[in-house]
């Protein structure tokens, strides 16, 4: 009996699209208002979903309070009112992407989990724009 | 042409996940603040999800409101404003977890449906905590 | 220049609305499904109201940090997973309606507030029903 | 890396749900109120769901604000403040109900995506009604 | 210690913005799109606001049942699924905007209310667009 | 017959909390997280509530379409995908609060009016934290 379980959490960043190697036409060209050198910034709403058997004895596929307590301390004390290009080392020549962000909390909760278990990641950067990534 | 219908729906319960052959420590100890004695409740939504192939003489994967009524009838006038350990015969010896519940659910849907149909259920406990299964 | 600042919580809880001295019968007659002496639950969510002139050097009426820890010390720790009508002693001898628990959450935080706030607090039993309080 | 990029629009139309070959009561019995022969509406929601490999080069799966006019272009300026029955030539013959919606919405958009991309479209007709589509 | 009490409910409709006392080009020069005269239709939701002393009795300001029982005889089971333009008499002869549709629900509901009671009402046309009236 | 008309808008953008006359020390002592040196970002949800009497000739306050024009000009134009900070000369010597920024948009809102008309402004800095000014 797989289940799928899914906690929401929340940061909020400020992060800039852009390519080092491009100029800062190149980079406006193709990102935009998001290659402002002075940065913006999101509430990111994520959602983490881990899919595994139930366990007779608990009830429960995973407890979601240690669920919330990793979240908490793999993604959000990492990323919360941070600058992402600036402080946050796996976007030190990645581009901040929802897409890339999705990867990235993806590789830094796997490793946490049961390995029988299954991991995604919803990432909201806007209440009009998400992404999803399941290794 | 496979499409998906979903029905969202509303009950709220009163509940505490224990085990009657665990300790009360035990219980606080795996469960929390989730095993008080004197219950505890939540406000559940349910997303009903049905797949099928739309019936080219109407339109329809399934009429909704065929499918709201169900809803109705097996799930909201079974768990409404019912304490689900003293009330719900199926959990006198389940404990009544999101994970749990939704396979609960799940069972007493499938039997109603077209069996051409699959089903699956999701259930938020809270804003920020949802489960979903697919049989 | 007075500005409101609002921050919103979250709580579940177990609780029945009944009448001691009313019969069973008066008690299910008035207060229907909410009457089951078995109990049920809401997942509540609280939003709290200050408001006062912006402090010229913060820039802010009121820490948003301190009013979410006094909501969290004042309100989540006394009601969260609790039911309302056994562990609550305010509810001991008052139905616990979300009117009544307006008025006792108001009370509650109110003499923690600076005297020249003004407070109102609004509290959601489901998504579909909430009440407001303003003192 | 797949990565699934999401994006939300809004339209808002007119229907009603019948049959030209069935009487107005045979159309009452199966369509109910939806029936109507002066129309009702609704505000769609509409989430357009686009997987593929992250391109290195930008983070991007596809530029969302492309995928953003593209919706603009190919559903909103098509369908929003507009009667489906009379003024959608695709819906003289079929029935708009949501999933025909969803397949319809799916046909205009697929022929103007990267062909290594797959395409999903989900559309909610009212909050607690929706249906998906993934061709 | 007054309370507000608010219920939120939900309708959809058609409609269209026009005076008949006006030339086409008039209407779609002043009204847009929301003049096109084959209609369009919103999810119209509804939020009743009603305060009042609690009763010290109950706990209530109003019985919640009694007033969701009270929107959908006065409103939900005029409006819902209609045109508002050719079905309500109220707007045989007033533009069915959302402001006046305010009005119109809370004429509607006022007699049936405790004269002590204040009323005001809530209406979203669109998620993005909504109104409210307090007589 | 006075009613309010509410838009809600979108915009991000990143900033900091912090005094130049102030040592990084004290700044993060009272501004915690928010003072970091890099900034952070939000996504803000705005909404503008406009108050006056129905105009009997449309049925309209105003008309919704000017008034998201208006906020498009006024509001997300300076401040989307912007830092508050660096970019916004009424921030270069008032922190950028969401106090301070309710009544900076305020401010820029109000010129626009029709005298008759009564402004309020809610801003949304996180789901969780909002603030109301009304002049």
């Amino acid at each position: 009996m797989k289940v799928t379980v899914s906690r929401k959490a929340h940061f909020n960043a400020a992060h800039r699209l852009y390519r080092k190697d491009w100029t800062d036409d190149q980079n406006e060209n193709i990102f935009g208002k998001c290659a402002n050198p002075h940065y913006h910034g999101h509430n990111y709403e994520l959602i983490v979903h881990v899919r595994g058997n139930i366990d007779p004895e608990t009830g429960y596929v995973m407890d979601m309070k240690v669920l919330k307590d990793l979240i908490k301390s793999e993604v959000e004390e990492k990323m919360d009112h941070k600058n992402l290009n600036e402080e946050i080392v796996e976007f030190s020549d990645l581009i901040p992407s929802a897409e890339n962000m999705a990867v990235v909390i993806y590789n830094w909760l796997k490793p946490h989990l049961d390995q029988a278990h299954t991991l995604s990641v919803t990432l909201y950067e806007t209440p009009r724009n998400y992404v999803s990534y399941s290794g």
